[in-house]
This record gives structure tokens, C-alpha cells and sequence, in this order.
């Protein structure tokens, strides 16, 4: 066959190009590769597992293996980040700050499973669809976006590189909804549907805030340095206060814009100013042209 | 090693403090856990090799085994299908209502069949870019998201719990186009590109209807009971009539809308009002501004 | 029980009803099922590996199996792609062809590799929250489309039919961003978070072009043969000139729209026409309402 021919002939040339390109670029040795990359989701899968314990194993769970079965994939997960974190991690720090990032994590996980609680409550109570919270923690992408992003969000604090951003993008392409793993957000958050939604990494975000699908808390144009590069630190992304609501499609831009408490955006809101606590935000723009076509 | 150490002595601990987090929330033996989620998958990937038979094994295709690899898939997904429906159906439905229930899911099969392929049709006559319905069966993700629903809207009519949405959420993870199994949708529908879509479940459409990505079907704000909670089980969503174009972005709110037949709503219109038949409805936004920069 | 009953009993039917109705509709011999979309998958993890070498196999990379892995991924993903080539090709094509397109491929690789990295720069300087390559390689859903787009773009190129929409497909899914493959895209390209992107099958883009989610690069309505199908083979999507950017939501159609070269396009745009190079467009439309609730 003309192409096992050319194969034998020809790849060894290719590979030796590709490797040569790909060392000019992406240095071997600190790098997690791919299987980290799929590494990373399957932690995130088992620490789903082991935060929602009774929904882990089987059809059938027996009580006294559900204890065991919790923290099985609580250790196997450990070990395995702690593994991708010293991969990461500047050479110049210790794996003791490996272990330390790991131990801090898993210390916080009743606290971010009650918080994931009031997320589950948050959804229930802002969905006239939904009929029993069985149904929200299996079939609503938020609480998948929100349980990950929770996560991400302690990894983020501890200064772990790329790893918290690759979970981000799990969940990104699980749900539909980005967010960056440094926002910081509160208590009985709710997304519904959720695709298209972004949400910028120095946000901040208070409780009992629920947004709609297509909802963008993003950034104006930003600096650049003398290189051209972008300023990287800045505080680029809005402030959302309690209680507010946004719908879909709004679009609130900007470090220095904050959305008062209990207020409600609009759909479709194109927003790059504060507006105060208690607002209602609404388009003014004209209404369709309705044109009977017989 | 130091996380080695801590893991043996604190895990136990947090792992019972996050089983008796979730075991003041969740039912354990009601429930059909993450197993019963991909579980919930997999009946579906199975039901659509049945459905479109001769594309579901190996790249060779004997005539006298597409028969029987229907039977077996179908054979299959109804027992595992009837198993996780006993599961979620309150516990004083005898099991002969699951088997009911199965029994006339794959009874309407054939009839589904035929309606999905109104629905490649129409995907086949509103895209200039295809060139052929293998493509379409193959690439895109309309057919997937409608073979899904179509499947889940019988399931939700037949008063199963949660299974429904899961199905519907899957089709969603797997197209970004959230169809609520409630939603009552006519023959020959398609969804160009789809990401963003969202059909709410008291939505009913027609025949013939098109739509582009990022269109919402949705609620306009919902009416609390005593409690503050939403209202369940009211009309929120708005009707769509037979021969219906609606373009990239557009939001259509309200239970007592309704888009007259042959209409056509232009892109990113917001509408909360009904129109009459034959209606064309476009922005009279102002044209953008446009200003030279050199 | 009644259900095993019935599967007995009716399954045989509804399997014969359900292959008759197929039958009806798509041709046997000639596709490549759902196996052949599954290891169309395969192959571009395989290619991913192949072009990111260094990232491909276990944590650990030692040197010498670096190249030997290279080759391997290749050639096996070669002899798989030469297959499913066959299978879609009309049948009047050798099957030489198949093996001519496969081997054009290849040979490319090297190309596209250098020209994906201009992709990955062009995230970096283009993203302030970004901190390294390595994070845009493993959390950017641009860089993972783009990748996909640059293999299916040369299938399109040497008129392989369906593999290179499924392909595009693939990608649509794992990130919202829907390119279709007949779209010719320049160097430096960067879509950022990219959920709802629309590119269509005859767009030109540009170098250095930026792009943000919820972009449509799409068509205005198209015109009808005499039996009332969309014809074929019509440019139909807008060009986009060097160095532009657009923002979140902007929608330009027509395939005689031109955005000239260094313009920005604002957010939420609606554009139809053409605009001069360095132009800068923005709404117009009035500012939202903003009202004190209390």
C-alpha cells in the first residue's frame, strides 16, 4: 500500500519536527501532559463522590461502606493532586507546601459541602421546574459549576498554578458556564441553564445571588505595559452585591462597577457604571417593529 | 511523609462529618446516585443504536445481525431503564407501573423514529452548508439534542421523576441546547448551531419551526406562594405556531405569548407579547455607530 | 414479569419495524456509524498527542520515547483515518485518493504545529489573566478548537466528505465554539472563553484576529433553488480583515460584509454592511433605565 510505505519512510522526519517545534515551547520535565490533565478531572470526579457520599457507589449502599468508600477517594484523590502539585509548583518550593496545600484543601470540605447546601436551596427556591432537590444535585449543570469552582476556588488561594484553571475548564465544558477559579462567591448562588455565562477572575460576588444563562461579569479594555503585554493583577471584573438578580444575556463589565444589594438587572443589560442598592435596570431601547406580512 | 500521616488519622473524621452533612439532606435508598446518572447515559446511547440501527456496531454491518443488535440494545436499556424508574417512582406505585411505563416508551419507538426524521429533513432543508443526511445524522447537534427530548418528553409525560431531566441535562452537556423534557415540540423542528438554546417545559411548538443559536424560550418573573416559594405547575412559557423562523439571540418570554404561524422574529428581539400570524418583527435599534479611527 | 413478558414477546416487531425505517433512509455499506464518529475522536486525541508531543504519554517523558511514541500515535491514527476515508469517498474515487489525502495531511503537520503556536501566543499576550503557555495548552478551549479547525480545515480542503464536520463537531461540543471547517482562518487567532461562537463554512478571517464568546460570523437569509432547497456552494459569511477584534455578542453577517483590517467591532453589535479598516463601531442605543426601588 502506497500510505504504510510513506509512513514507514517518512514519519520518523515528522516526529523528529514535531519534537524539535514542541521543545522550542513547552519545557518536558515541569509539565503534567494530558494524562494530568485527565487526572485532574477524575479527582474532581471522586471529590463529587466523596461530598455527595450516599450517591457514590452502586445502586446499593449498604451504611457501613459508605464511610469506607468516602475516605478511599479521599485518599486515592489526595495522592494523586498532591503528585500534580509538586509537578506545578515553582521548583524552588518544598513538596511539604505540596502536602500542606492538600491538607488545607481537604480540611475545608464539610465547610464547602454545607455552602454547596444552600447552593442546592438556592436552585430549589428559584426554579418554578424543579420538583425535589434529587433532581437539582443530578440534572442542574449549576450545581456541577458551582461544587468545582468551590474547590478550585481554595486551590486558587494557595497560589497553586494552572491546575485550579484546568478544573475551571472542566466544569466549562461540562455546563456551558466559565468561571474563573479566582471570583470569589457566596452563599445560595444560582445559575439557571447557565450556558454562555462567564464570570471574570477578580469578581466578587455576595449571597443569595442568581444569574441567568448569557450573563457576562467581564472586563473593559485593560492596560497594557510598556512591551504591549497585558498588566496581569489588576482588578478588572465587577462587584456583585447580595440579593442581586441578573437575566439573561446582561452584560456588566468593569473592576470599578458594583451592583448594589437587592438589586435587579434586566436581560439583554449592556452595564459598565455602579448603579445603587435596590435598583431596577431595564432597556429603554424602542420596542420591535411588528410588521403583519399578508 | 507528612499528608500520608494526616490522611491516615483525619479522614475518617471528615468523612463522617460529610456523611452525616449529606444524610441530613439526601434519602439514601431513593435515590439513584452518579451510578444511575451514567447509567441514565448509556440507556440512551443505547436507544439511539436501536434507533438508527444500521449505524450502531462495528464499521461491518451483516443484514441478519442489525436485527438482533436491535433487539439485544432494546432488550437491555428496558430492563436497566425499568430498574432506575422503580427507583425514583413514589413508593406507592407498584412495580407494575414501571413495567408500564417501559413498555410504552418502546412501543412509541417506531413512531419516533419517523418524527426524527422529519426532523434530519428539516435540518437538511434549512442549511445551506450540509451536504448530505448522513452529515446530518452525524454532526449535528439538533438531531441529538430532539432524539433525546423526544425520547425524555414521553418519559415526563408518563409522570416519571428526575430520570426525564437527566436525559434532557445530557443532551445539553453534550450540544448546549437545554430543552426541558415538558416542552411539547411538533415534527420537522431544527436547531442550527444550538449553543445557548433554552426551551422552558410549558413551551408548546408547532410544526416546521426553526431556530438559530442562543434563542430563549423562557419565563417572564413567576408568581411566590405564601411561603416565597415559586408557584409550581403554572403556564410560564410562551406558544410557537407551525412554520415559525426565529433568529440567532432572540428571547421570547411569557405563558400567554404566543408567535402567530408563518411569523419570523428577528435576531436578538426581546418579546413578551404575542403577535398575530405572518408577522415579520425586527429591532428598531438605532444602526450602530460606525467611526474612522485613523 | 411483565415486562420480560413483553420484550419477548414484542421486540422482535418493533427491532424489524425500527431497520425497516432506517433502511428507508440511509444506506448501509456506505457509512461510518457511530464506531467510525467514536474513532474519528480518537484520532484527533491521538493528533492532539502527536503535535504536543511532550505531553502525550504517562508523567514521566523520557527522552528517547518521546519520538518513538510520536511515530506511533501517527501511524496508527494514519492507517484509521485512511479507513473511514474509504468508506466516504463516492465510489468512483481510488482507493489511492484516500491514501493521497492521509499523506497531504501529515506532510502539514509541521505546519500547522508552528501556526497553532502563533495561536497559543496570541492567547497569552491577549488574556491578562493568563500566567504561562502551559496554562493556555490545558485550560483554553480556543487553543483545543483551533487545533481541531486546523486538521478539518485540510480535510474540507481535499474534499473529504462528513469527517470534517464531525470533526468540528467534536470540537463544538468539548467547547462551545462552533467552526465549521470550510472556514479559512489566519495566524495568531485567539477566541476567548468562546461559548457561543458561531464561524461559518465561508468565512475569510485575517491574522491576529481576536474574538470573544458569543460571537455569529454567520449569514444573512439565502436564497432558494426552484424546488425551494437552499443552493449550495454561495459565499455567504462575512470577511474579516487583519488585526480586529470583537466583542462579546456581536453578530455580522453576509458574505459581502467586510470588516476592514485594525477595526473594532463592540460588544452586542449588529453589523450587515461593511466597515472601512481602523473603524471603531458601537451601539448606539440608548443607556439602560436605571431606577431606585426604594
Amino acid at each position: 500500500m502506497k500510505l504504510n510505505d510513506w509512513l514507514n519512510n517518512e514519519i520518523p522526519n515528522i516526529a523528529k519536527s514535531l519534537e524539535d517545534v514542541h521543545k522550542n515551547y513547552f519545557s518536558i520535565d515541569k509539565t503534567i501532559g494530558f494524562e494530568g490533565q485527565q487526572k485532574i478531572y477524575q479527582i474532581l470526579e471522586n471529590f463529587r463522590s466523596a461530598l455527595f457520599p450516599c450517591l457514590c457507589d452502586k445502586y446499593t449502599n449498604e451504611d457501613d461502606r459508605i464511610n469506607i468508600n468516602i475516605g478511599n477517594k479521599l485518599r486515592t484523590s489526595a495522592l494523586d493532586l498532591r503528585f500534580l502539585i509538586e509537578k506545578v509548583l515553582p521548583k524552588d518550593q518544598s513538596l511539604e507546601e505540596a502536602d500542606q496545600i492538600v491538607i488545607d484543601l481537604i480540611n475545608k470540605f464539610p465547610t464547602i459541602r454545607k455552602t454547596i447546601q444552600t447552593d442546592i436551596q438556592a436552585a430549589y427556591n428559584g426554579d418554578p421546574a424543579t420538583t425535589s432537590t434529587d433532581e437539582i444535585l443530578f440534572s442542574y449543570p449549576s450545581i456541577q459549576a458551582i461544587t468545582i469552582h468551590r474547590i478550585a476556588h481554595e486551590l486558587y488561594n494557595s497560589n497553586v498554578p494552572i491546575i485550579p484553571r484546568i478544573m475551571a475548564e472542566y466544569a466549562h465544558q461540562l455546563t456551558g458556564i466559565d468561571i474563573h477559579p479566582g471570583a470569589s462567591i457566596g452563599e445560595y448562588f444560582f445559575i439557571d441553564h447557565g450556558t454562555g455565562v462567564v464570570i471574570g477572575e477578580t469578581c466578587t460576588i455576595g449571597k443569595n445571588v442568581k444569574i441567568y444563562q448569557g450573563v457576562t461579569l467581564g472586563a473593559k479594555s485593560f492596560p497594557l505595559d510598556e512591551h504591549g503585554n497585558p498588566i496581569k493583577g489588576i482588578k478588572r471584573h465587577p462587584n456583585i452585591e447580595d440579593n442581586v438578580v441578573i437575566y439573561a444575556g446582561a452584560t456588566i463589565l468593569g473592576g470599578d462597577t458594583t451592583i448594589g444589594h437587592d438589586s435587579t438587572i434586566g436581560g439583554n443589560i449592556w452595564l459598565t457604571q455602579s448603579v445603587p442598592p435596590n435598583s431596577r435596570v431595564y432597556n429603554s431601547q424602542p420596542l420591535p417593529n411588528i410588521k403583519n406580512g399578508v
